[in-house]
């Protein structure tokens, strides 16, 4: 056993089996992907990692576990390995790439860490664990996890999460995680922490700005998936230092020196994705990666599989609560769209982008301040 | 000026006025009133009071004008002064009384404190000053003290604030205080915050039956306003002790000990307050002081005059969050009425309840657990 | 089982057993004794009581348990009822009574608690667990709780430590506690915190000049051991409010409206035991209660059962650690005696002093500020 | 102005002259140097950077100024800008090259950074400015903000320091910062917890193991001074990783993948400077890069220059403080110098170191688990 010191949960216990995963390059990888990606340039002080986050999601499932005998021991261990996928910068690539998950499961193919899971479990039947509710469900130990060390690491009050109570009411009936009577406030709370931390931290705009030149960067240095799923950020960044393309090198050395481009656009009326095409297409001809089009996908709050007992029945959290029902609305409520620019050439591009909402009379209102 | 160590906001600043103020037996005595009444029957560590809530408020609200010039000075000590008329056990007794904030101004019109008041502010000013939007609001330095307070007291995290971004994005613009855009989280965060403290916390069912139990005793021993609106809780649970009527002497010396009232009854399908009224009467004929009948009025959490700057214009936060507009719905998702009995005739009132609601068809569901 | 909400600890588990000591009107008792007695006229939020910490201690002796299979049940029931003798505001009237170690003795063989107790233990078997290196030494769990509990309702920052460390590192060896190499840190930081806390809360001179009133109250009142050892805080409060003797009333209003008494020496330079005793004479016969002498015994800090491992052996934590061994030296660092006048006597009282002291060439130093 | 969200501090508010410097290559580099350097091999959490820091200690600076007219504008600035000379992972290379300071020195003459400074103060005015107290002193704002935020990352709680009261009773009397008598504890507990950190943290062996591993990777790839002090972390690493010489390679594989050397030898008993050097050389002929001897110099902790005001005088803070006094011994209990090697030639490594210092007659105890 192995004992770990944690800023969130004091002590994190590891058994044997788990410094034998840890102890793979793979996992130690983690160390050098950065939780929240380019936050750090909103938040300075969010420098946390993919590691700590996955200790701290198997000590929770651990805790979870430990009075839930029906959830099997490799649950806790597909908690731990459940980001093994990331890219550098976590989520920030995943527009141009596959989605992590694909690289988590490719990993536990191909690489060292692979070998050890086999000495115990079977590659499908680890592959299953990783769909336990306790890994990926509306309240699951990475959720708990995350939201609590998000706010500790940027200071935002708003992630605090009753831990404990989560960890004390859930029980696993064989089939779903239902949140008891006394934990019900605890698991509202949880829903509600995530859709503020949405707003406050994940989509901060400095940080999707920043994160749309990192893209466009990637694109035009051409990495291919094999290369960049076995990459961490200093591989990343090292390459994209010394890349052959000026425009790369541009791009990577306004990132390092924090000179990002301006918001041309950020609205929340959205042209629909074909003419969001168009207007990239029409952008790039003109400008080339000076200006940069931003269309996430929408995000989704509402809760789809959070069960409680109210009253000694089963129900979905959003029965029960008017807070979590209301969450759906969150989608269009939150969302935006963007166009950036390098300074030098913001005004140019406000023009052409006004006339080209003009023209298909959509309405462009200009950012003030 | 002084210097407070407070745990919530570090050190409080008091100027000599304030110290002044302080300084008055009506202040002092809100070392006595506990700001949570009998709550720390169900977390005992609640014992703060009414005194260092009031400092804070003091604090929150010397902030916000600081970077305010429009609010008068007199605003901050309005904040002081705003809880002096509380009853021991702050709310718990409101149901026999007059609202506490009628005390208040009674006390500023009778106390020694009146005559420190008087020095600086006509009364009629000073009474006015009470009504300003930093002191009673629904975004006001007294419920940014509470809740934060009653977090940290309780350990119930739900409470947490953040203080900082609010003191900063409040704006008072001659007539309404104003959230900037920047603080809109925080000010949704807060409403939201308050929601679980209810729930959670301020309308504990253990709270609820002591409380209950409490009024009881006051009724019986039939304490005119006179005399109640001075008492501190020791002159109150003194004089219920050596109260000539043993039913008093007996409901006090069960809260003392802590051997509480059961639930009989604890639901939230309304049957009217003539229906209730009936109960009572019935019940108190039948039953004495052994059963007692809890029937709060609803809560209300909707926000009623939170302003906040949107894109430039001046909004309500309901407008702006969904979150914030469902909270209406909280009014019947949390209300709850109920019958408390002693232990020895629980089952007695349980069926003699049992009998009185279905004699109108209404339903009675049997407590379980 | 029953699970308490506590600030410190999270969720305080207790037994069915622990649950029945704590339903007894002894133990309830506790939750009407201040933790801090008359500190908070220094700290206004050092408000918890016995009863939270007893809780805490409980708690803190069942983990260092749960891994110690060599440590008895009972020492965490002996834990729970360690401090059942307190007076009114704990350590306070100590100065007039005889030490509440008795009176905890005295509780267990005359209260209902005793016949609790008696259920498992002979009552001699539990006087001896309240023995126990882990109830009463100097890594124990009431030192581990109280240190960590008045720092966070004081906010003085000096008391925290690393209990996750302490707790995983106490090993019991059939007669000793003993600390591991790895918590030899966090055994060094609790003793030193007790010392900074001792000087900067514990033996504040505001709250030292309230309880030398207190005291003078208590005494003029007279009353007996065998009352004021099963009075609690409103008891007492009312008793001397009320009290036929007018000096009594004049003392205790002026601690109601926190008029204390001034300084008018406060010095390290000790008179010796007999001269005080001629002081206290002398004044009192000029002054009466007007004039108090406040001669605290001198404190000790050093370390006197602490044992640690160190590289394999046994050793005393003050042989490693220099830090540790200095404390020996805040015994004359930190002790004051001190004599306190109501104010409009003071510069008499002073000039008595002076006198007094010259007559026998000892120093007096004017208080400045 | 522009405000920084930081967990320590709150809000950190830039002024404009600040932002200009921060908006620097020079200033931005310091988010890729981390605050501990290796230490996040023991503290896995402890990913913060000098960035960070370097915004706090400007923060702090700021507020002790701001009730101290005597203290320059200019030394705020200093205190933002005095660790821009740190090699990557900060301390871990001041063995190879020279101290990070004089890279300070050499940064402000010839970067960018160097341009802005400029702007207001001539170079030899600001490099004076680096030697305020402020800025480098036994109190000062660079230690108050680096213990607590340290502290929080790594979870080691030895660090909280009260810097609330440190800043607010710090006067400067244009000479020399003098804390104030009711800040005398919190000095104290600053130099303690110093000592507390170093031993828990910052000398943490697996830490000292990671530096010597790297240490000798950039020896071994021969990087001078002119290269290294414009580094950050990704080009170190990168360079290492890319390294011709498959040593450097190996080494830098084995901290990516934390497969650390082992401990031969961990003592306090000091064979002098020139054996070290005797041992260092044969090790080196026989072992190569597989055998690395670690000699730190002696850690100093005794206050220097830390006054304080006691009873209106100008003391020392050891004068006043027996535990500060101690201080000095801590020197040599807390020293150690070590042998470490791959794990393979580990028993061969440990035979040859003891019979070199046996030929010397100097102690060699085995080091047991």
């Amino acid at each position: 056993m192995k004992l770990i010191h944690d800023p969130i949960h004091g002590h994190i216990e590891l058994d044997d089996f788990a410094v034998r995963l840890v102890d793979t390059p793979e996992f130690q990888r983690l160390r050098r992907i950065t939780q929240l990606g380019l936050v750090f340039l909103a938040y300075p002080s969010a420098r946390h990692t993919r590691f700590e986050h996955s200790l701290g999601t198997f000590h929770l499932a651990r805790m979870v576990s430990s009075h839930n005998p029906g959830i099997e021991d490799g649950v806790s261990y597909a908690a731990l390995l459940h980001d093994l996928g990331h890219y550098p910068f976590s989520h920030t690539l995943e527009a141009l790439y596959q989605r992590h998950e694909e690289n988590t499961r490719w990993a536990l193919r191909h690489g060292e860490i692979g070998d050890v899971v086999r000495e115990r479990y079977s590659l499908e039947e680890f592959l299953g664990l990783l769909k336990h509710p306790l890994v990926s469900g509306d309240i699951d130990a990475d959720r708990m996890d995350y939201l609590v060390r998000d706010a500790y690491y940027t200071g935002v009050a708003y992630g605090i999460a009753d831990l404990d109570r989560l960890v004390r009411y859930l029980h696993y009936d064989g089939e779903r995680l239902v949140v008891g009577e006394k934990g019900i406030m605890a698991a509202q709370n949880l829903l509600l922490a995530r859709s503020m931390m949405h707003q406050t931290v994940y989509q901060h705009h400095v940080s999707r700005i920043a994160g749309a030149m990192l893209t466009e960067a990637v694109r035009l240095e051409g990495i291919p998936l094999e290369e960049i799923r076995t990459m961490d950020e200093v591989d990343l960044m090292a390459r994209l230092r010394s890349s052959g393309n000026p425009d790369v090198r541009e791009l990577i050395k306004a990132l390092d020196d924090r000179r990002l481009y301006k918001r041309v656009l950020h609205s929340g009326i959205d042209p629909g994705e074909e003419r969001i095409g168009e207007l990239k297409r029409e952008l790039e001809m003109e400008f080339g990666h000076l200006a940069l089009v931003d269309y996430p996908s929408k995000p989704r709050f509402e809760e789809k599989n959070a069960f409680v007992l109210s009253a000694g029945e089963l129900k979905r959290l959003s029965d029960v609560s008017p807070l979590v029902r209301s969450l759906v609305e969150l989608k269009d409520t939150y969302w935006r769209w963007g166009v950036y620019a390098r300074e030098d050439v913001r005004a140019r591009v406000e023009k052409f982008v006004e006339e080209f909402l003009h023209s298909s009379g959509e309405p462009f209102a200009k950012l003030v301040g």
